[in-house]
């Protein structure tokens, strides 16, 4: 856009000052380099700002990226270093591979994956020595189909095995590097006198490469995947609660308050929940990294990583639930503003007593202690019956006999829409027993039938707001959707309760200290926003 | 529980054969030897079964496995073959490499690695030259604490590209590579003369290596990510249709009936929205990977990937209407059977329809036509109407005036738990205007608070019953759950048209035949039960 602008004003000042061919020439190649020079600037401002952007967001990343320059520099020192090269020779190349594949973002994906490395080198390099040793027994041409033979089994063998359930999620880093170094060895050991010494090398400088990411991982600045799962956990609490409190209020807030607040408020409600539908296969991979850790913090004496994921899993359940509530601010049949307002009072107490309790919940996993025995105070009971006394003391609201004002729009714009289209009507079916709504349907229906003829993009235009006709112009009882908005609040009471018990016995587990209402007065609430671990998991391409 | 009973019934054998102590000896060798020898047997059955179930899931997966083994054996060849070898020398290290981490299940990811493979290999050898050129210039010393600073300095910054968020998504694989051949060369090249003779022999070698493994996914037996991504969309909307069927079922369904088919009929409805919920991460990669996929079928001229992202995202909004469906079958408060049952007809009518019309989705989509004009027939329409009147033809279900036996017993479970603990109470608060019901909310609470002296056990057994009675004891109109039963069946079909509207545009795009009513009368439709696409996507650890 930017670009266009500047273009048209340049051509403008070009059209005013006509002076002749050589000018123009010369005009054009300013434009050009003031054109590419724009270009320049901007790419240079989107590139900073992705920079800054990353570091910001998790900064983290920015001593992750020193961590692992450093460690190729130290690594490179047994190239560069003359009395150390003369130790190794060039299998230190295989210490500098090592560091590039092995140091990863956490800690306990870096001990997850040194130890695969080590393992599949060490399998692989007996299982070559042993086929090396059977093998230099015969002559050269046997030995050859003899080695390509085991390069073929093994490797089909090896593939295959990645495919089971148990070897994919725990070693299949291991397979790989054991297919890799077998065949390495095997191929190599044709063509070189002493395996046995290139084994030795490519082992020694391995252990090398893994001590030294191992070393920064764990001891300088280190990133733990326990951490990050357990800070997860807490943001994906305090995210729900604040969808729920977002929805309701939504709910109950008039229309032009709503549409003041559209773009904004649509955001918070999805962003409080969306972090949690999505969590199975980030948690998963956090615990699985986690588990691998050592105790590094003196709160838990073993990180209970399974723990974590069963909160997860509860959390998403709960999400669900809130996906559903929210759906009912965006359905098609919406429930009248008077009569909503009816029910704002018990509702929004209720769902601010839900939003407490979560973010206890939040607060107790945050400061690792157990959770408020105040957690259900009266006043969700409270809530929950007043909620129940209002929607009883208004028993005429199911009964759909008094048609709102919404509905009458909704049918009159509907009836538009037959006479609209009653020309097309020339099929035999008499319509005069069905309802004029009953007609828009069948209409729609019609064009979906004849839709060959239709222009493609009359139907597009058409078609949402007819099948929305379709279904609010059923008379169904006003209340109907605010019964399902109040009876998923409920819902989300009653699983609230699998959600409290998982985290209680979190705390159990991982020793959380008493209650103490003293500590949360005291302490101060100055944190940092919450960092989104979900964009810090690199697709860990290995060896 | 196996070996128990046989070393069970093996002592037992020797008990009554008492033969002194050397016999006993013996015996007790021959029986560990038994006992070897059965958990031997058990082990190999248990990998047998596993190596078939591999297989009989997906046998593209030992197609898969013999590609692998045949690719490494032809790269072997160039070093096993003595001419090759002459041409190609140790370099040939690296086609064998190549193939190990390049060649993937899909042709999508073996394409996506293999070019990122190329253009990482080729901008870090330029750039590995240029250094190399620059600090051939100086004398040794210097030299080496140049090369350690670019090593340095590129291996933080490539690091931190990492996390930029286009570069992670497209092109993190050749990032790890370029750092990777960049400190490879760079640090090798301090002790080569002829560092342009390293990066040439490399770069041939690593081409080969693509080449045959490009040839091979590509070519042989190709397995395609557009083809898992579509069968995959296909099967969701099947799994759906399934769900909202069983879950209709069984809400309606005795009792009696469901309390047979518990074990068996819980699973359906989960398995069926199982793979939507989770499917966000999968799509995405095989959409990726698919989007690197050429054309490979006469249906479609370029494989609309984004379409199929955009169908799988309405489906997972679908996805999470029927999972609150599926709530309102676990829920706490329950209808009655007695009051369900007028509902039964119209909503098991309503979900039939729903339910064919995702069939009919489904297969469009599998049949690669247009959907039937008549997707949503009358009997939608006339199913939303019945439930409509049957709604509002039970005004007084919304009182909550007339109690249920179901509540009836709750409420005399809660107040057995109130005399129980009666001896507890012995706070000020007076209770004598709270009804029964909730001072058994109260007791709960207040064992909360008392905790610390309570046994930890009885509090474990006590909770979740106590939590149960806290919502159950609420006069809540009985109708109100189904109400939102109803509600979000409503919500289903509301829900529907976006589902229709995108699976059209995917049936515009990819250019699907048109519907012809023919077809589907004529095809037989003797299909293998789908392929669970998630379990065939390896970890790509790379280089």
């Amino acid at each position: 856009m930017a670009t266009k602008v500047h273009v048209e004003m340049e051509t403008e000042m070009n059209g005013n000052g006509r002076n002749g061919v050589p000018e123009m020439v010369k005009n054009s190649w300013k434009k050009r380099l003031l054109d590419f020079s724009g270009k320049m600037k901007r790419f240079t401002g989107c590139l900073w700002r992705t920079i800054w952007k990353a570091g910001r967001e998790d900064p983290r990343r920015i001593i992750h990226a020193f961590k692992v320059g450093l460690c190729l520099t130290l690594v490179s020192l047994l190239y560069l270093i003359e009395p150390l090269f003369k130790s190794f020779g060039t299998s230190a190349i295989w210490a500098v591979m090592t560091v590039v594949v092995v140091l990863e973002f956490t800690a306990g994906a870096t001990l997850c994956k040194g130890l695969n490395r080590g393992l599949g080198t060490v399998l692989a390099g007996s299982l070559a020595f042993l086929i090396n040793y059977i093998a230099t027994r015969s002559e050269s041409v046997v030995r050859a189909v003899f080695i390509g033979a085991a390069v073929f089994l093994i490797g089909t063998a090896a593939t295959y095995m990645r495919f089971f359930p148990y070897i994919k999620k725990n070693y299949d880093y291991g397979v790989v590097i054991f297919l890799l170094t077998f065949n390495l060895i095997t191929v190599s050991s044709y063509r070189v006198e002493n395996v046995l010494k290139i084994v030795h090398d490519r082992f020694y400088a391995i252990s090398i490469g893994c001590a030294i990411c191992l070393f920064m991982s764990l001891l300088v600045f280190p990133i733990w995947s326990g951490e990050d799962l357990h800070n997860s956990t807490v943001g994906k609490l305090e995210g729900l609660a604040k969808s729920i409190e977002a929805c309701v209020n939504e709910y109950f807030n008039d229309p032009e308050i709503k549409e003041n607040q559209d773009k904004s408020s649509e955001g918070p409600i999805y962003k409080g929940y969306k972090a949690v539908l999505d969590s199975k296969s980030i948690d998963e991979t956090l615990a699985l990294y986690a588990s691998w850790e050592p105790r590094h913090s003196r709160h838990c004496y073993r990180f209970p990583w399974q723990q974590y994921v069963k909160v997860g899993a509860v959390l998403r359940q709960f999400g669900y639930t809130v996906v559903a509530l929210h759906g009912c601010l965006q359905t098609e049949i919406q429930t009248p503003r008077s009569v909503r307002a009816r029910f704002k009072d018990p509702c929004i107490r209720l769902a601010g007593e839900v939003t407490k309790a979560l973010m206890e919940l939040a607060n107790s996993i945050r400061r690792r202690r157990h959770c408020s025995p105040e957690i259900l105070s009266d006043h969700l009971h409270e809530a929950l019956q007043d909620l129940d006394t209002a929607i009883k003391s208004q028993p005429r609201l199911f009964l759909g006999s008094k048609k709102s004002q919404t509905t009458s729009n909704m049918l009159a714009l509907a009836a538009a829409h037959v006479a609209r289209y009653k020309q097309e009507k020339d099929h035999g079916v008499s319509l005069a027993s069905v309802k004029t709504e009953s007609s828009a349907f069948l209409e729609w229906k019609r064009k979906r039938v004849g839709r060959e003829e239709a222009k493609e993009n009359e139907r597009k235009a058409l078609r949402p707001q007819l099948s929305k006709i379709a279904i609010t112009s059923l008379e169904f009882s006003e209340a109907l959707p605010f019964a399902a908005f109040a009876s998923l609040l409920v819902e989300i009471v009653a699983r609230l309760d699998h959600v409290i018990e998982e985290v209680e016995e979190l705390g159990r587990i991982a020793c959380y200290k008493e209650f103490n209402p003293d500590d949360d007065d005291i302490s101060v609430t100055c944190k940092r926003p919450p960092v989104d671990v979900t964009k810090n998991q690199l697709p860990s391409h290995a060896f």
